[in-house]
């Protein structure tokens, strides 16, 4: 069969790797004097960050670190996690971003599993590994990170304080040029059950998702959000997914940022009025928090922008940051997806309709951003027509996602079945190619040949002035293949039986939002709704109770 | 030796492709009604435009074109030309973007050496084939282009014509993945001696570029040039570097675009101000045409972006342009270079300064953009400083600068030299990283160890109340090893000699613009400069007569 035609190696030879080191480029020559802000503490500049990172790089290798080694971290969100961004993967090593908000029991496990030798810790995170540490096995070394004047005694092999070693490091280091498909980071993402499993990406996957993140994310018709003139403070957490991957989009187009170290809500509104934020990206408890603070009330909030992901953006919390003067975005992605697939599209007719006509916009995930691939499959990978109906799972492929688990290919299998990231997620996409998420697909309720979203009917039932909370899961039934349970906590005070709800929904039913099956075999009222650890439904364990109950 | 740690291959297998097509996922997603519009002709949507891609990639594969194979195009710049842009490369063939005002014979020289088995040809350009058709080495057959309601009638091998093609074919194809190292592109560019020589570029550098592209056009402070709201047209051609490669970028972003067809001033004119271009890039001698045009009297000209290439943006014409409400940038790369490497970056505190300030940064070719690594080196290959004084050629890398010249490894290994690709231009940079142009390295003055610029001293002369032009070159000199000999056109009516223009001179040495050896040795009164068949000063010509007089 004919080929297209390529190069012959030798004519080929100018072509080069896409290599994490070419996005320090140009936001040090676009503005060699902006500002990168470390909360009330510190700030320096871009020409001071590339010497840093030069310097880095000397500490590390100093320190052992060879290329195909890995480096965690274990830090706070700082202008010295942004240089590990860059130097740790600039070296040839990996940088494993170490969730800190696992148990000292599962961050032994990732740093086992991803074979870390070197680990930079801060003071505050040191009793999570002292505990562990007899029972790390790759660990050779620590380089300790502090916020005062000196790091904390540890009987961890310390080589020493970050700033110390920074100092006394030669400032220009020969960055190598190597495969663009050699690993840059690494990070686990925790389900609810099993052990956390590894994602990874490579220096050409990260230089693909900057790329496409920077043209996205000035691509707003509002107002570009990486320029200049921009300013931008990150309120998710480096350790994950980069933080989006915002940060390595910022440090290429030369935007000021400002990291908060940690996450105080009084700080980062004091943080956001100080140096006039422009940009932020968060998840909507935090954002919650945040509107909750005293500071806030005397904020000239009207530049700034915020993109949220994580979870659905409830329409409530977008009202009333749109009322305070916030603009507001979502996005979609996850661990697995490096992560942007889509993220909100405003056309200029949209920014003429009135703010709650916006809102329905804006809470909705958005359209996928360029480059990606994003459609709904059934159960059999069949794609799902785009009329904002049909439901089925979301499956992506875009060039940056993680190719599979770090040392866990059946996993990996699982995930990529049929050649597309399979999401867990259930969807439907509307004819202007907006995708609205509905439920995760382990909490989908599969009745009557159709599929219902737990989180819509929840929203149905919470609709009842009674109602303070609600939490519905699919049971197996012999003829519907699956009904409906609700579980209902009502508002101190109140009172309702199971029909009460029953006929609050059959009004649903009669007006056509939902249809007959939808309404729950059973209600039962509860103190409270079981959650995760992390503070999710753990809609597992409500399953497990009321099939064995 | 420790090396970074890349992927097994079998892990590595969801890793994609970067190929043209995903750059025509987006545009339609984000803005699906859309207008292409075809100047005065007609106009169709994004949707229309994906599938007409689809029809024609069965219009071409039912002409017997398979992947490997090379397909030209001659047309004015039209949305047709837009759907070969992405058809041609989406089935694996090579688009030749024929260069229409070349000389028959150049224009057959390229076909043969390009290898082209099929030609889109537009009526107004099949003369110039049909004479030279018997020596068309490959060609195999044509699909006519028209603007009318049949083509022309031709000797020529015809297929049929273009629309009507399209109306018969099948909307769905379905477009295969391959290597991204394909060849996507093709096209020739000249210089003053030999024939002209074939740059080509991948679909991996072209999603590159345009990742590059968008971020860096979404990136001017005062304004994103691509956002849903704007409106494209192109006023460079689609034969020469891709228009720059902003189609691509433009519909990936979903932009209006407008495709003018030929360059009439009158016609484009016209064009601005019926659709309200925001956006277009433009060489100055166009530019200046444009502003002597009587429609852009009564145009309203403030949303308009204009970006200048090709060559160096006259001061008077930027601040003629600027008076008339329009914005201008600059922009620095070559037909190898994809094209962009440099583009104006205005800061905030630029946009305050008054507008004869903010020419003086408008007018230099800016700063370079994100992964592009310009130097200057010296004639040893060494890196010269940024003190805005050094001045050395120009040399680039990039992931998206042509790996060599087609069929002609000698010179690309020239092109090439010491792993930087060779822009032949001479240029200083300053300290806030802008590339200021300088001459062309073989028309660059060496004398008494300094390289003078014949290009600043040219203007020097031309400053002269008597010079109406002036050329500059550089004769052999036993001592200096160069000194600059100057031809002189004077003004009708006006008289000077030599000890004028010299003496003329004489006052910018002794205020420190130049130093004393820039003063001529000799100079010449003529009635006409020597230029070559494009209109640029023919500087090879002049130094042949003067060493040979």
């Amino acid at each position: 069969m004919a080929q297209p035609k390529t190069l012959p190696a030798a004519e080929n030879a100018h072509s080069y790797p896409l290599l994490i080191k070419q996005l320090l480029l140009s936001g040090p020559r676009y503005n060699p004097d902006q500002e990168i802000i470390y909360a009330n503490r510190s700030r320096y500049t871009y020409t001071d960050l590339v010497e840093r990172i030069h310097r880095l790089a000397h500490v590390l290798t100093d320190a052992g670190v060879k290329p195909g080694d890995t480096v965690a971290v274990l830090d706070w969100d700082t202008p010295r996690y942004l240089e590990c961004f860059f130097a740790i993967p600039m070296i040839g090593a990996v940088l494993h971003t170490v969730n800190v908000r696992l148990s000292p029991e599962q961050i032994l496990y990732t740093m086992n599993h991803a074979e870390d030798d070197l680990v930079l810790i801060h003071d505050d995170f040191l009793p999570l590994v002292e505990e562990v540490s007899d029972q790390l096995e790759t660990v050779k070394g620590h380089i300790q990170l502090t916020d005062n004047d000196a790091p904390k005694k540890t009987q961890l092999h310390s080589h020493g304080e970050y700033e110390a070693l920074l100092a006394k490091a030669k400032p220009c280091f020969e960055f190598p040029d190597f495969d663009e498909n050699a690993i840059a980071t690494t990070f686990y993402t925790t389900g609810t059950t099993g052990n956390p499993k590894g994602v990874f990406f490579t220096h050409r996957q990260l230089v693909l998702h900057t790329l496409v993140a920077t043209g996205t994310l000035s691509h707003f018709d509002e107002q570009p959000l990486l320029r200049s003139s921009d300013v931008y403070m990150p309120i998710t957490p480096m350790f994950h997914v980069h933080a989006w991957g915002v940060p390595y989009a910022a440090t290429m187009m030369g935007v000021k940022q400002v990291y908060p170290g940690r996450y105080e809500p009084e700080l980062l509104v004091e943080l956001l009025k100080t140096h006039n934020v422009t940009f932020s990206h968060c998840v909507p408890t935090i954002m919650q928090m945040l509107m909750g603070t005293e500071g806030i009330k005397t904020a000239d909030l009207s530049n700034w922008h915020v993109l949220i992901g994580g979870s659905a953006l409830p329409k409530g919390l977008c009202d009333a940051a749109t009322k305070m003067g916030i603009s507001m975005y979502t996005g979609y992605g996850m661990s697995e997806t490096g992560p942007l697939l889509t993220a909100t599209h405003l056309k200029p007719a949209d920014l003429e309709l009135p703010p709650e006509q916006q809102t329905e916009k804006r809470i909705k995930t958005g359209v996928p951003v360029p480059m990606a691939e994003v459609e709904i499959h059934d159960e059999d990978g069949n794609p799902l027509p785009k009329d904002g109906v049909a439901q089925g799972e979301v499956v992506a492929r875009a060039p940056w996602l993680t190719a599979s688990y770090l040392k866990n290919p059946e996993k990996g299998e699982e995930l990529w079945a049929g050649g597309w990231l399979h999401t867990g997620d259930v969807a439907s996409i509307e004819p202007d190619n907006t995708l609205v998420i509905k439920d995760r697909i382990k909490d989908v309720i599969k009745t009557g040949g159709e599929w219902l979203s737990s989180l819509d009917l929840e929203n149905l039932i919470s609709q009842h002035p009674a109602v303070a909370a609600a939490a519905v899961v699919g049971l197996p039934d012999d003829k519907w293949g699956e009904r409906p349970h609700a579980l209902v906590v009502l508002n101190p005070g109140e009172s309702a039986d199971a029909e009460a709800i029953k006929s609050h929904l059959q009004g649903f039913v009669d007006n056509g939002t939902i249809n007959k099956w939808a309404i729950p075999q059973g209600v039962d009222f509860v103190e409270d709704i079981p959650k995760t650890s992390v503070g999710k439904v753990n809609k597992k364990l409500i399953r497990d109770q009321l099939s064995n109950g």
